[in-house]
């Protein structure tokens, strides 16, 4: 038996449990080149709401009906594809559900990091820490000594970043909401400050963190969090446009300041990064990250719920800000 | 005698005849070091509107009561410094005056082009073209094959940006306000097709101009025109963030659709461009540009204004879209 999160109605913003529905479907046989997959953890991100709206967007629309699409990581059970064998641990678009019989294209990669824990390779290990180490040094270009501010800065993305601007030698400055966040970042996150937009608007407190202005900026939000931090960018600065979670639904285009006169004056950049654009750069980001991670340098938090029944609620309250860390599902 | 045009209040927005007067100064001996250059042609452009504006800028405003800051063309009538003989062709900061007496430091170079027009050196040969030139490739970097956008299209940096982006083997799409510069930009300028904003919104004239979408975006204006521009934009396209002209006024900062989702989902960029950051690029970028006018492939257009008396209600005229081409003051 297979059981499934699929998606049944198309939301406008975020989909709710009502969206989904859990089916039990059949195991299905491999074909020739095919794969079936046992997934152990289901991953849940932010992205996913574009994945699921039905507007403009760097991939296709979930399908009403489909099993919801999802990053997993599981085992090999059954094999009609000759580069992978019963056993191999795999992570790729294997989809909310228990097992996946899916095309040797579906594989992302294979977890060679057989000393780290399999969860791992959905979070540090997979498109996040990869996202947070490439967005930030590919599009953020930081140079030792800079100040690179962050929101979402407790987040899967956000605390790897900050993790790897302090390696490479820059100050990091967090933006989180509430106040358990706030200390994740500074006392397991390593970040030099930490802010907690819940507080109110953080001008002040952005001026006081960074006193010299904000040569990078890793933004996670879009929305009045990021209109303060594009106040205070110092000369050069470069945007990372990395999410747009502060904003519900872009279906109705928000307003917001108008960015122009910041990039002129400061000769600042700002620039959209999608991890797919960089998948030859996958392999060489996971070792260095699976490095610092075993030098202790790179600490991760996740949020594993339990079970398949997990799913339908898990993007909303994603939304809700009630994770710390990856969320995760465990099967 | 040594007729100036000075600033004599500090407007909200673009500043009009009444905040400027005409007085007659004397003539100041030049001390050592210093230069004495009588002005033929003196420059008036946008960017006066943010060296007037006592807000944040990337200049320190105007002092009230002083000769208003321009680039300005003309000879050197006495020197007291080695570099620099009675006879020599100069452009710099010299001000809106008849006769400049500055240190050596107020030149931006020895106009060396002898066989092209002294006005051409304040224009096509001056911070425009050279704007134009290293604003579009280093910037923008367009690929041969490429659609490149140009706002303020018929204007002295954006007639530039069209033709070189020709040059470069890309197809340039201007836009422009009326019927007049429209044709400029298609019988003059070379450009593959022409959109007047003056008819209306752009959008769906703009899909039919870049059925691919944009590459390259050379924004002279923000604003609506910027805002259809960027929701034409093509995967990995680049934004030139040149000028502001179409917003009057930035101490009430104005609203715009947001552009975090467009970046994000055609991982474009959008990037500041001032030349002072780039005079070391200056000089090899006028010796290309004026190759392109000797070989006929680089054309310009200029709005010449007559006496000191013109100066001020240029600016404001400029605002108001009357000049066709480069406006100048001639002596």
């Amino acid at each position: 038996m297979n059981r499934q999160c699929r998606l049944t109605a198309r939301p406008t913003g975020v989909a709710q449990a009502e969206h989904f529905e859990i089916v039990d479907g059949p195991v299905v046989d491999p074909a020739d080149g095919e794969i079936v997959v046992r997934n152990h953890y289901l991953s849940v991100e932010p992205a996913m709401r574009g994945w699921i709206a039905d507007a403009g967007n760097y991939a296709a629309p979930v399908a009403l009906g489909s099993v919801m699409r999802s990053l997993a990581a599981g085992e090999v059970i059954a094999s009609r594809h000759p580069d992978y064998a019963v056993g191999d641990r795999v992570t790729g678009w294997f989809g909310w559900q228990q097992v996946a019989t899916v095309s040797a294209d579906a594989v992302v990669r294979r977890v060679t990091e057989t000393d780290l824990p399999l969860s791992a390779s959905l979070g540090i290990l997979g498109i996040n820490g990869v996202t947070a180490l490439l967005a930030l040094t590919r599009v953020g270009e930081p140079v030792a000594g800079e100040t690179v501010v962050v929101s979402t800065a407790a987040g899967s993305v956000g605390s790897a970043v900050g993790q790897i601007a302090g390696i490479l030698g820059c100050r990091a400055v967090g933006i989180a909401g509430g106040p358990d966040k706030v200390r994740d970042c500074l006392e397991t996150f390593g970040f030099g400050a930490a802010l907690d937009y819940r507080q109110g608007p953080i001008d002040a407190a952005l001026r006081t963190a960074c006193p010299d202005g904000v040569d990078v900026y890793f933004d996670n939000v879009s929305g009045p969090i990021s209109d303060a931090v594009h106040r205070q960018l110092a000369t050069g600065a470069r945007v990372v446009v990395c999410g747009t979670a502060a904003i519900a639904d872009w279906s109705d285009w928000p307003n917001g300041p108008r960015v122009e006169r910041h990039l002129l004056v400061r000769r600042a950049r700002m620039q959209g990064f999608v991890i797919f654009d960089h998948m030859g750069a996958y392999e060489g980001a996971v070792a260095r990250l699976a490095d610092w991670i075993r030098e202790g340098r790179l600490v991760y938090r996740e949020d594993i719920l339990d079970g398949i029944e997990a799913c339908p609620d898990a993007l909303a309250g994603l939304y809700r800000g009630e994770n710390r860390g990856k969320r995760l599902i465990a099967l």
